[in-house]
């Protein structure tokens, strides 16, 4: 099993699985060969009832749709719906926390409170909000409510924008970009890949942007400040990766999506008396919940809760046969869970109005009665632990410790309040730059190998990685976020590392919290007094798969930052587009896609482009 | 050319076409065959970057993707994205409507007022905003600005859904589906589709409903509303129709597309003095403008402009030789078009910055100088005018007199004020019930055939048609928009018809004017004590290809009316998800879909639909 995963634990459940006869996302792949050529390349429309239409990738057969869109004009279609499904999913994310940091202001949110007043009193500062001698709650009613009108159209501007540099935002305005309302930016997506809407490849490529940078500047950036309001802002923290944090003689129960809503509930549940007394009744030692994908993010960078696994670990930890409870909310969960459950004993407890599963249990959330659902559900988990079929229960043992919970706050703090150490480390060459390593996991690559290479050889060429979702669970399970992984780096990015007691890779958190490298950047960029695509910066997505991580891609770009994807995206077929994408971008953008599926190759290629900035920067070596 | 259009005038310029080498749709869709099976069943996914995934039809090959979605979800969620797309591109229609009206208002929209200050203050008294001694600009800006909070999240809720019948909105409490907001219901449908989200079918239908409903109720309302504010409410009137409409001796310009917005200028500029003296100086007899598609709708419905055809002959109407400009805006607009313009003279005016095509001149269209873009349009087209190529002009002399103009208001006001005469008449079976016929052409039926032959023997059978868009144009060529046609009709229609002096067949405009539909069906349903799912009316689609017509689909099945669909969806894969779509849905919206390709036995489901309906409200025959 190891042409499927680098990970040992992985490859353990793999092997088990096949023992069991079950069946997971790496067999389901190989069932899907071949897959379809023109899906591959984009070059396959099914935006209106006359069709589908393909376009002949060799020139023999149609060249053109029934309408006469040609093969730019479909895949730069279909990449725009990509975005659009990325986009729409952070921000729809966002809008749960911003409601629920608005009833929450109201007293009508159970079991939430603001962690954070501080940030909620910057924040609101930064909207002009009045703040003093009100309230937390006061202040909160009418930040969400600020919050509120940059979905839709009501404002016509995202406030968080401003944070960009200056140059930054001047290329926006020159595109014709700036993003003016979240909600609004998505649905002209939809609407402009409508049949017979926007047929220009370029025209739509630029609105994709538009659309990726109300995602990140807008939709994740109030899904990442909002929760910090409310569950506090994450500061370096302990905890355990890979499924050996699973505990034998505990009742485990994970938590498995995106928001962090439901889950910073459970984890309060967990703790509670009666429900533990209930627990020991049924012959366990305590309650464990255990995280994953970016759920796990949420509560890991919080709490250090244990996390079990990143998104192809999903089937494998239900394998384990020592799952009481699967929780799950929103984005990357996969369907099979509840046919892997079947297997087992597990139960698969859906949450969300907007994510039902065949075969799950459903079980509302919703905020008004957070903590009592919670409660339900680890009640559900109690009781289920005494049905483990104790004959299929294997954990492998594998689990390592991780740092994570680097916050832009807690990163300034660990740097001494000012990114002084960091540019002058940058400028002196100790740092020769960042590079943010993000994204998901993907059957087409060997789970994990893209993360790890990449990571390890940018932190032993002394380039600083920051990293957030399946990507930073990866390399928390490789034990690359202890400061002991120093030894691993450079000399330049060890020294700084040591000095500063921090890994040489910084978990910045789940998949929105690419917000917190936007700002990061932005704020290097601005005390250099330079744009974003100046900076030694990079970005890659070794093992992306989720529309989400276009979306990231069409924003991280479209702020200036160059980024190498490491699967094809399917805009191969057409020629123009990935001209524009891989090339033509950087005269608009400052910033292009690079496709590299060598892990290797890869980082050559982020070298070179940090060597270059840093010598369009003046700075040595 | 018969097998391809049953509209002589369609008929003689394929065979032009043909003759002079041209490519059409309809070659383009031969090229295409055989189209992908995948894509006709609705079982390929392309909604992340493991796939694409096929579940194979026959049971054969792969019952599932990559992720373990299944045939259900994945045609459920290809059906919502198509929702999507449909109620964005209805819904932004709707957001620019509301975005002129803010301006205009505020006294920033060149050219435009506030033609109907009745309509404006009666739906500013409906949103509860003051009239009393208010100018009507202070009113516009509040009504707009109210508007403007039903996109996105601020409100929570859509005013105009108070129109519908008491039971209906039961209907939508009670499974769940009210719509929240116009841009959040199409955003979340993307976030439901997003891998590893929504994965029940049921619950993707019934928030596809969901989204539909904020289109027909919302989006496309608002676009109703404001434009009859805008542009007057349109009123009985006659004009002509078909390809015969354009004029050999006259500047000829088609706007094409979907807005009134701009159309509206043209209109008003094609009678600017200096234009006209400019077009006698380049030896034109005049300056001739016509509508296509949902654009041409929208004049003729107001100034009775006339229309020089149906989504299939853009292209033949460039095939005249006699088209010196066709102005575009969004919707249904072929990128094919500049290809073919290139055969002749033609220029291809873009006007949107949403929708730019290949070879296509952009004049970018803003409401700050709408009036002076108009003017520049006309122009350039009174400009091009001597560069006709004579010996490639062959105009068809087929056109066809209509009568359009009934909005809800013009149908009160031909029943004389109140709706008790056509109550009446459908109690006594004079009238038996009210279909309303819309929605697209495509290649895969022959051109307007679905249109003629449903509604010829509705009508035939005493059944009151309503059109809107594609379909009216259908009927407006083939003479069933007139007050003659009453001698088409049964007996009983047609001694209505001639009683009050209308046309069996009324016209109600573009097609987000099926708001209109649905308010006479709310205010019918409300006057009878009963819900819309009781009437005896119903919905047919017989030609349907755009995205936009499986939004409409939604909510016309969504507010309780049985429809009929003349084209087959890509929905057939999905075995349970059909069975809902066509049966289940009955149970929980009162109404369901209906496939039948031939209009015959199409006509046959709505008489049996209408009898039923008839019946169990105890109404004779």
């Amino acid at each position: 099993m190891g042409e499927r995963s680098v990970d040992q634990a992985s490859i353990k459940m793999l092997k088990k699985a096949a023992q069991e006869g079950i069946e997971t996302a790496w067999e389901r792949y190989e069932k899907q060969q071949p897959q379809c050529g023109f899906g591959l390349l984009g070059i396959c429309c099914r935006n209106c009832n006359m069709g589908p239409c393909r376009i002949d990738p060799f020139g023999d057969g149609p060249e053109e749709g029934i309408c006469g869109a040609t093969a730019d004009t479909i895949a730069a279609r279909n990449l725009l719906r990509m975005i659009a499904a990325g986009a729409a999913a952070h921000s729809d994310h966002g809008r749960d926390i911003v409601t629920t940091l608005w009833e929450t202001a109201a007293g009508e949110a159970q079991g939430y409170q603001i962690k954070d007043e501080g940030k909620l009193r910057s924040l609101a500062a930064e909207f002009g909000i009045p703040v003093e001698g009100r309230s937390k709650e006061e202040i909160a009613r009418d930040l969400a409510r600020e919050a509120m009108e940059e979905f839709g159209m009501v404002k016509g501007a995202l406030k968080f924008l401003e944070r960009a540099p200056q140059k930054r935002r001047e290329v926006w305005q020159k595109a014709g970009i700036v993003p003016r309302g979240i909600d609004r930016e998505i649905v002209e997506c939809m609407h402009r890949t409508h049949m017979g809407v926007d047929n220009d490849y370029v025209n739509l490529v630029l609105h994709g942007v538009r659309t990726g940078l109300s995602d990140g500047w807008g939709g994740s950036m109030f899904a990442t400040e909002f929760s910090d309001i409310l569950f506090g802002t994450p500061e370096p923290v302990r905890g355990r990766s890979n499924l050996g944090v699973l505990k034998e003689d505990q009742v485990n129960i994970i938590v498995h999506g995106h928001e962090p809503t439901l889950s910073e509930m459970i984890v309060l549940a967990a703790r509670d008396e009666e429900l533990l007394a209930a627990a020991r009744e049924k012959g366990a030692a305590g309650i464990n919940i255990c995280g994953m994908c970016c759920t796990g993010n949420e509560i890991l960078m919080r709490h250090g809760v244990p996390v079990a696994g990143n998104f192809l670990q999903q089937e494998l930890a239900v394998v384990t046969g020592a799952v009481d409870a699967m929780v799950v909310d929103v984005q990357c969960v996969m369907p099979a869970l509840t046919g892997v459950a079947g297997c087992y004993h597990t139960k698969i407890i859906s949450t969300s109005p907007k994510a039902r599963f065949e075969g799950a249990e459903h079980i509302p959330f919703d905020e008004h009665h957070a903590l009592d659902t919670a409660r339900k559900i680890v009640q559900i988990a109690v009781d289920n632990y005494p049905r483990r079929k104790k004959e299929f229960v294997r954990i492998p043992e594998e689990e390592m410790e991780y740092m994570a919970g680097f916050s832009v706050e807690a990163v300034l703090k660990a740097l001494g309040g000012s990114l002084n150490p960091l540019l002058d480390a940058i400028k002196a060459g100790q740092i020769k730059g960042i590079a943010a390593v993000v994204g998901c996991n993907n059957p087409k690559i060997p789970h994990d190998r893209g993360h790890l290479l990449l990571t390890e050889k940018l932190i032993k060429s002394d380039v600083l990685v920051v990293q957030t979702g399946c990507a930073a669970i990866a390399c928390a399970k490789a034990g690359l976020l202890l400061p002991e992984a120093a030894a691993q780096a450079g000399p330049g990015l060890g020294a700084v590392c040591r000095a500063l007691g921090i890994p040489p890779v910084l978990h910045m958190g789940s998949c929105v919290d690419i917000s917190r490298i936007l700002v990061t950047a932005a704020a290097i960029a601005n005390a250099l007094g330079v744009d974003i695509s100046d900076l030694p910066v990079a970005g890659a997505a070794p093992e992306w798969m989720s529309e989400k991580a276009v979306s990231i891609g069409a924003y991280v770009v479209g702020s200036g930052v160059f980024t190498v994807l490491g699967s094809i995206p399917p805009v191969l077929g057409g020629k123009k587009l990935t001209e524009l994408l891989t090339e033509g971008a950087r005269s608009v953008l400052g910033a292009s896609f690079a496709v590299e599926t060598d892990p290797e190759k890869a980082v050559d290629l982020i070298l070179e482009h940090i060597a270059a900035r840093r010598k369009a920067l003046g700075l040595e070596g």
